[in-house]
């Protein structure tokens, strides 16, 4: 197996506010999000089909226009390429799963 | 975007002890785990890789010979095929996610 200890990976702060541990693998990236509260993510898009997994907190998702203010225990596909933006109301937690691997993220 | 909440899916006890919520999509199983302590994970192999997130509890886990007693915080990546194993030893909560999806978790 491969272990890793999320408190020995070192955080990087992608987006101001967004501090994020990344675990990749042959086939996917696993992110773990922490976001300070009032964290603005810009709109973008990334070939990866992604899943939020939210596990903390208040964040307003919106994804191709559409709006949804996620909390605790919400799950959210974002296939590939389709736009997405967002708004930390609180401090959050998030595990964000990605198909293939975020290269943009490794070091 | 596909949008689900936990609480909203039902639970399959796939081993005794061992409750799933799943959100399949195009590339991915997301697996959210619901584990009773004392419960037990036989032996077992499947093609897709797998990326366990161990958010609560403890849990020995043995992966094609070795073991590790899994506590909140650690990510295991276990390559397809590759035999595993394990035991909660607490109540747990697990997040784990598979590429390709694991078909036979669907209805």
């Amino acid at each position: 197996m491969t272990f890793f200890a999320l408190k020995d990976i070192q955080p990087k702060e992608i987006i101001p506010g967004f501090r994020g541990r990344f675990v990749h693998t042959e086939c996917m990236t696993i992110a773990h999000w922490e976001i300070d509260a009032g964290s603005e993510l810009p709109t973008h898009s990334h070939p990866q089909e992604m899943v939020v997994n939210f596990l903390v907190g208040q964040f307003e998702l919106t994804v191709d226009g559409e709006t949804r203010a996620l909390v605790p225990g919400d799950v959210v596909v974002i296939p590939g390429n389709v736009s997405h933006s967002g708004r930390s109301l609180t401090d959050c937690r998030i595990i964000d799963v990605f198909h293939p691997p975020r290269d943009d993220y490794r070091d």
